[in-house]
């Protein structure tokens, strides 16, 4: 264990959740982003759309991937800045799904987002099924994108195990391959488009869908002579790769067999403590950052500078920690603690929502309201543009 | 010119437009359809579900291929039968369409539809893209829809004058196939399958997009296990292909470059007498029915028959004809009575309905408020399956 006064440990006990949504230091703010360089005083103001798929609880990996930084973005955006987040729940029936387990995803996914600190007040939070323009102008987009350009996106491929080179009419391919796999990229282009999203904040492995979302803002606006969608900038977030507990070498993962391999954010402070103990590390009983040789313990690293509110990195902590000579064991409690203060209130306000069904309901359909809204105008436009 | 005491001409003379709209012998009755053998007294009422693309002003080509059709099924079909007609504006955008002049056709086809004897008390008369949920079941459906299936359509090689064999991701297709075209089989099946249809007229032509919608349904019902989507029947008209007036070899088309060519259902009668007299047939002064030796006559007298309440077909016509030793002069003024006859009143509700901007919205508004819920009703349905 630290001793009670280390710096570090002062720092991990007095951070309380809100602090965290405050303090996310990973992407760079709005306001310094490289995509926001011509930005002036006049511009509109911006609107920012993010999805994420209804998958249940996330885990830590999808937690400090995308959650996290939609708080930091809903808390730290300008006045007058627009936030949708959607979940993407017509993007989760591109592969096989249990309706049951869907529409319990479904409410689970929105409960998270409440937990995590989401304000219906302050964003619009809703369920993509519930605003039909977003298929209505997928359609539309449909007629101007490009089968060949579709053809080359890599997604539809790892989906089905397939080679980086497959076609999606070889005779591998053609068997399994459904059309929505093969076009819901387009759907996604349509879920950015239909608000009119200035900013997207995604991982690198999400760029290729916002270029082909900006690829479709120009086959629309060519064909139909006019500025009429709005062409999205990406808001990278660097890619934290949080690995599986178990296994380094992969990403933390839903769909890995053995739980111990993730941390849902509603895991109590002991269910946190207990996985950390028996995360895979290796055999020097010391901490030391080097991502090659010791694979489980700089994921440690990772998930410790993700909840540390003074900004350190991995690499600093792992130095610190070197210097402190901390062994495993005590570095293994330290990153449960820190993981568990910073996700502090979460489990509580997730059972307490799940447990309100009128209000989950209240906040879907408010969300659907407005997204609604929102989308309507540019339906509005769009179909003035195409003659409807 | 014939006697007037003739029995055709007497026959003719007496036809005013409503009797024509119930006197079409070219379509089986739904009662008597083959489609139906398995229907009892208990089957639940029909819904009867058709489309026509917003192409402006209809010529005799699409009166006789499916509008006239449609108004007869309006007024034969049994009590408690379901129908909806659909100008589907959606499918008119696969392949690119000027603004102003889509609004304009679009328009001018509701008014046709109301000219040609359509009922909004008996019929739902609305357009495509006032029903989001036709997009939305498109979005699902193609989660199930294999792509394979749908390389292997024909519709959209024939648009971009490809060959059969054709693959969509060929050099030659890649360049300009877009998603829209090759994927709009999909949204076709939607239209049908939103609104629980039982049976759609379609000519032979079509007869491999209905059963793509019956696969659509095969796959979605298999996926999820249940019945929630009704396989549609076709009913079948026998393919009435009437040939341009300037060249009996091809088929009266919007597209061709003389107007001549073809007659608007909205053409004077003596425009109509004009454009017939002008017809291209051929140097023997006789009528007799042969499609391979005669197809300018013989398209003529498709025309008579089609307009002819005694249901006599264009042989019977032919022989008759011929027996009289008309001349082709006469012969042409007659088919010109004819088709006035069988068009009186047409041109002049057109031109009534098409003046009354807010009666045209009016039907518009009160047609979309029934699919809305037409098709709501199936959503219901499709969302709880699918766990949305």
């Amino acid at each position: 264990m630290l001793p009670s006064c280390s710096p570090i440990r002062r720092r991990l006990l007095s951070h309380p959740l809100r602090a965290l949504t405050y303090s996310y230091h990973h992407v760079l703010p709005i306001s310094q982003s490289r995509f926001n360089s011509s930005a002036t005083p006049k511009s509109p103001p911006q609107v920012i759309f993010s999805g994420i798929q209804p998958t249940g609880i996330p885990h830590l990996g999808n937690y400090l991937g995308a959650l996290q930084n939609w708080v930091k973005l809903q808390n730290s955006s300008p006045p007058g800045t627009k936030l949708l987040y959607s979940i993407v729940d017509l993007h989760a029936i591109t592969v096989p799904q249990n309706p049951e387990q869907l529409r319990r995803w479904k409410r689970e996914s929105l409960a998270t987002l409440l937990a995590v600190g989401l304000d219906e007040r302050k964003a619009v939070l809703f369920f993509q099924s519930d605003v039909q323009a977003h298929s209505e102008l997928m359609w539309i987009l449909s007629c101007t994108a490009s089968m060949g350009y579709l053809s080359r996106m890599t997604q539809w491929k790892s989906k089905l195990a397939l080679e980086e080179g497959a076609s999606p009419l070889d005779e591998s391919s053609k068997a399994k391959l459904k059309l929505g796999l093969f076009s819901y990229p387009v759907l996604q282009a349509a879920d950015i488009l239909v608000h009119r999203a200035t900013h997207v904040p995604v991982g690198e492995d999400q760029s290729q869908h916002l270029e082909f979302a900006r690829e479709c803002v120009t086959n629309f606006n060519h064909t139909y002579g006019g500025e009429h969608l709005v062409a999205p900038q990406t808001l990278l977030s660097p890619a934290k790769r949080i690995m599986s507990l178990t296994d380094p070498s992969s990403k933390m993962s839903k769909s890995a067999t053995n739980p111990s391999s993730r941390i849902l954010i509603t895991d109590s402070p002991s269910t946190i403590k207990r996985k950390l103990a028996s995360a895979l590390t290796d055999s020097s009983n010391s901490v030391s950052y080097s991502p090659s040789s010791r694979p489980g313990v700089t994921n440690l690293l990772h998930l410790l500078s993700a909840f540390d509110s003074t900004g350190k990195s991995a690499e600093e902590l792992g130095m610190e920690l070197e210097r402190s000579g901390m062994g495993l064991g005590a570095f293994k409690s330290l990153v449960a603690e820190a993981v568990s203060e910073g996700l502090k209130g979460v489990r509580e306000r997730f059972e307490r929502v799940m447990g309100d069904e009128g209000y989950l309901e209240g906040v879907a359909e408010r969300g659907a309201v407005r997204a609604r809204e929102s989308a309507g105008e540019t339906m509005k436009i769009v179909r003035k543009a195409v003659g409807l």
